[in-house]
C-alpha cells in the first residue's frame, strides 16, 4: 500500500518535472547514503529541482499521496540523514547553485540552498568577504543548514546557526514561507529560523538561504606546535579559551591522526606526536598579541616552538591537510570502514574526556585516530574497522561509550554531525521526556502526513 | 463563565500557595502594567513562585481551569508584555534570585529566573567573568530571555539570543522540560531554546536559564565624539561596523537626546549635538588597534577629538548617562507621556532611516530624542507626548511611519522590545501569513486551553 502511494505520487511528479526526475539505477544509487558507513536505503525516485516553486509542487503532489520526501544536497552527511528508509523520493536540491544577493555593506548574502561553501567562498573573494563555516565535505549550504554543521572555523565566527538571518523554508504541504530578516537582531515573533535550523529535513525543506558573511582579516597566520603527551596539547586548549583568546582556529591532531595525515597529505618535518594547528587572525597588532599570548601559554605546556605558515600557499596546504584527515584514515588502514563519532563536552571537562576516550580506544583494540575542534570542546575519532558486522558492532560499542563519558560530563553526542539514524538511539539519554514529546509534538503539527523525512531523529515512542 | 474559572483556580491556588497568593489591590496593580505607557489591566491575582515546581503547580491548576496566566519578572518591558489583558493569574517570578551555578572555566552559569542582570553581574566580579547583555532596567535574565532583549553590549557580544545555552521551561499543562547542554554547540535535536526565547511567555514559562559569560578585558576605554550634523554621525558608525572592528560598545545620541541628557545626567563639557558613545575592550595592543582605526573614520566624518574616560569611575557615569536616556527624556517634558520605539535596519540602510525618522519627527510635530544601538542598526526615540488620547493617537502614527519605513530598507519594528501589545499589527507586515499560520499552529500545539499570556504576540485571525 506504501508502494502504491508512492508510485501514484511519482506518476504525478513525473508528469510535472519531465525527465527532471530520474528512476535511473545509479541515480538511485548515489541518493541512497550519505558518506557514512550506513547500509544503502535507495529512493524509488530523485527528482531535480531548481526553484523554490518547484520544492513546493514537489511536495504537494508527495504530500497528497503521504509519500516520503528526503532533501538530498551535497551528500555529505555522515549520520544516514539521506537514506531512504520507507523509499520514496530524494530531492535534489543539488542545481540550485545561484547566488541571489551579495550586500557587501552589511556583510550578508542571499543563496539558493544548493550553493557550496566552496562555490560561495570563491564568489566572495572580489568582495573581500568570506563565509567561515567549513565542515569537510562539499557540503551545500542548504545541507548545513539542515544538520546545523559548524568545522574548524566556529571557534571564531560560531556554527552555521549563528551564521544565518533568515530562510526560505517549503513545508510539508507545499506551503512556503520566508523567516528571518535582514538585520543583526530582531524581537518579532518566534524563532523559526532556529527552529529550521538542524531540523534535517524533517519539518520542512529549505529552498534559499540568507547567510552572515565576514570580512576578510587583515592578517592571517597560521602556526603548528608540537607535544609530548596528548594531555599537554588539551590543556593548553583549555587554557586558550579560558583566557578568551579570539583564536581563528584551533584544532587537535592526536600522534595517530599525525601519522595517518603525514603519510597521506605529505606533511614534511612533522612528528607523529600530538599537535596543535593554529590560525590567527585581525589587525596585524591584535595578531601578534594574540601570538604572543598563545606562545606563553603552549611553552607553560611544554609545546614545541611554532611552525609558521604565513604564505596564503602554505596556509592553504596546512588546511587542506586538516580537511581531508577523514580521507587520510581511510588510506591509514586500506579496506577499513570509517565511523565517526562527533562528542562534544564542556571546556573545563575536555582533558578528562579526551584522556578518557583515548582509553576508552585502546581497550577496544580498534585504529581511531583523534582529530578536534577543540576549542568548541567537539572532537572526532574516525574509527576504523575490517569489512564485515563484528567490525562495526565494536565500533558502535566504543561510540556509545564515548557518548556516556560525554553525557556524563555534561556534553552532547553531537557537535555537528547531527542526528540522522546513527545518533538517533541517544536522543532520549541526551533530552528528557518532556523535550522528546514537544519535538514530536511539534513534528506532527508541521508535517501531520509524515512524510519528510521519516524514521529519523525522534526515536519511537516505547510503551 | 470565563470569571468563574479564574476564581475557581484562584480557590485552588490559595489553598496551594497560601499568603503567597495575592489579591490587594496595591499589588494587583504593580503587576497590571510594565514601563510602557499602556493603560493597565489588573490580574485577579498575583502568585510569588519560588521554585520550579511552584510554576509547574500554579500551571497545573490554571491549565485545568483555562485561567490566563502572565509571567512577571522585572516588570521592565515596554510593549504591554504584562498586562493582563483578560485578567488571570499574575505568575511573579522576582523571588528566584538564586545563582544556581557558576562554571568560571568555562564561562558559563545558571541562574533562576528572577535574578537581575545587575545582581549577577555583582555576583560574578570576583571570578573576573560579566554577563554583557544590558536592556535599560532592572529586567530579569527570566524576562530578557521572554523579550529577547539586548542592549549596548549586543554589538560585541549578540543579544540574549547568542548568549543563552538552555533553559528549564514550564508548559502550559504543568510539565518541565530542560532544553540545551553546557557545551558551546551541539546538532542534537530540534532548537527548543531558541523557540522558547522571544516567545514571550506564550509558549511556556522560563524558570531557569544556563548563560554563557565573558571574561572581563584587559583593557577598556570610553570615548565621547561629537559631529555637526547627524549624518555625519551615523555615517561614521556604518564604517566601523563595515571595517569589522570588534567595537565594544558605540551608542549614537542625537541633539536633542543630549540636550536632555546633559540636563538630567549633569553631563559637563558637551554639546547639544548629534554625539557618539564609543567603548573599546581587549588586550592593550587590540584596543589600541581599534581606536586608532576608529579615530581615522571619526576624523573623515568630521568628528571631534574623542574625550577619553579611562577610570572604572568615570566610565560608569557615562554608560549610566546612557542607561538613563529614557528618564532623561521624560524629564525633559514633565508630565509627558514617553513611548519608545524599536525599529532596526540593516546597516547600509541606517543614514537613509535616520535622517528620514528625523524628518518623520520633525513632520510629526512630535519632540522625539534619538538614541541608538546604531551597530547593530536599531535605535529608539522616545515620543514625548502630552496627556490626552491625541498625543498617543499622533505618537502612533509617527511609529507606524517610522515602521513601515524600517520594513520597507528590510529591516524590523522591534529590534529588542518585542511585540507584547503594541507591536502585534505589524506582525502581519513583517511576516508573511505562512510564517503566522505556523507560529499559531506552534503556539496551539503547546498551549491548547490557550491560557499563557493571552492576546500577546499572535494577531487574531481576520476571516
Amino acid at each position: 500500500m506504501s508502494a502504491e502511494r508512492i508510485e501514484a505520487a511519482i506518476a504525478e511528479l513525473a508528469a510535472h518535472f519531465g525527465d527532471r526526475l530520474s528512476r535511473n539505477m545509479s541515480v538511485r544509487e548515489s541518493h541512497a547514503h550519505g558518506e557514512g558507513y550506513h547500509e544503502q536505503h535507495f529512493p524509488h525516485a530523485v527528482v531535480f529541482v531548481e526553484s523554490t516553486e518547484d520544492v513546493s509542487a514537489a511536495l504537494k503532489i508527495c504530500d497528497a499521496h503521504h509519500a516520503p520526501v528526503i532533501a538530498f544536497g551535497g551528500g555529505t552527511s555522515l549520520e544516514g540523514q539521506l537514506n531512504a528508509i520507507e523509499g520514496g523520493i530524494s530531492l535534489d536540491l543539488s542545481r540550485m547553485t545561484a547566488v541571489l544577493e551579495v550586500n557587501a555593506g552589511d556583510l550578508d548574502c542571499r543563496v539558493q540552498a544548493g550553493v557550496t561553501r566552496q562555490e560561495l567562498n570563491v564568489y566572495l573573494r572580489d568582495e573581500g568577504l568570506f563565509f567561515p563555516v567549513d565542515p569537510g565535505g562539499e557540503a551545500t549550504i542548504g545541507g548545513m543548514c539542515a544538520t546545523r554543521a559548524s568545522g574548524t572555523g566556529a571557534v571564531r565566527y560560531g556554527t552555521i546557526r549563528e551564521n544565518v538571518l533568515g530562510l526560505t523554508v517549503v513545508l510539508a504541504d507545499g506551503r512556503v514561507m520566508r523567516v528571518g530578516r535582514r538585520v543583526r537582531k530582531s524581537a518579532m515573533g518566534y524563532d523559526l529560523t532556529h527552529l529550521m535550523i538542524g531540523s534535517e529535513g524533517t519539518l520542512g525543506i529549505i529552498t534559499e538561504i540568507q547567510l552572515r558573511l565576514h570580512g576578510i582579516p587583515e592578517t592571517t597566520a597560521a602556526a603548528v606546535c608540537q607535544f609530548e603527551t596528548l594531555a599537554d596539547c588539551v590543556e593548553t586548549a583549555v587554557q586558550v579559551m579560558q583566557m578568551g583568546v579570539p583564536i581563528g582556529r584551533m584544532e587537535l591532531l592526536d600522534d595517530v591522526q599525525m601519522d595517518a595525515c603525514i603519510a597521506y597529505s605529505k606533511l614534511e618535518g612533522y612528528r607523529a606526536v600530538p599537535t596543535m594547528f593554529f590560525e590567527f587572525a585581525g589587525g596585524p597588532a591584535s595578531v601578534r598579541e594574540q601570538i604572543e599570548t598563545v606562545e606563553a601559554i603552549v611553552a607553560e605546556n611544554g609545546g614545541s616552538a611554532f611552525r609558521w605558515s604565513t604564505q596564503p600557499e602554505e596556509r592553504a596546504a596546512l588546511w587542506k591537510a586538516r580537511h581531508a584527515v577523514y580521507w587520510a584514515c581511510l588510506a591509514y588502514r586500506p579496506g577499513y570502514t570509517g565511523i565517526s563519532t562527533d562528542a562534544i563536552v564542556p571546556i573545563s571537562a575536555l582533558t578528562e574526556m579526551i584522556l578518557g576516550a583515548r582509553s576508552d580506544i585502546e581497550a577496544s583494540g580498534i585504529t581511531a585516530p583523534i582529530v578536534g575542534h577543540i576549542g568548541d570542546g567537539n572532537f572526532h575519532t574516525v574509527m576504523l574497522v575490517p569489512p564485515g558486522p563484528d567490525g562495526i558492532a565494536k565500533a558502535h560499542d566504543l561510540d556509545r561509550r564515548l557518548i556516556a563519558r560525554a553525557l556524563s560530563l555534561g556534553g552532547s553526542a553531537s557537535g555537528e554531525h547531527g542526528v540522522g539514524l546513527a545518533k538517533m538511539e541517544f536522543m532520549a539519554d541526551e533530552h528528557d521526556a518532556v523535550s522528546l514529546d514537544v519535538m514530536r509534538a511539534i513534528k506532527a503539527t508541521l508535517d501531520p502526513n509524515a512524510i519528510l523525512n521519516p524514521g529519523k531523529m525522534l526515536p519511537p515512542v516505547t510503551t
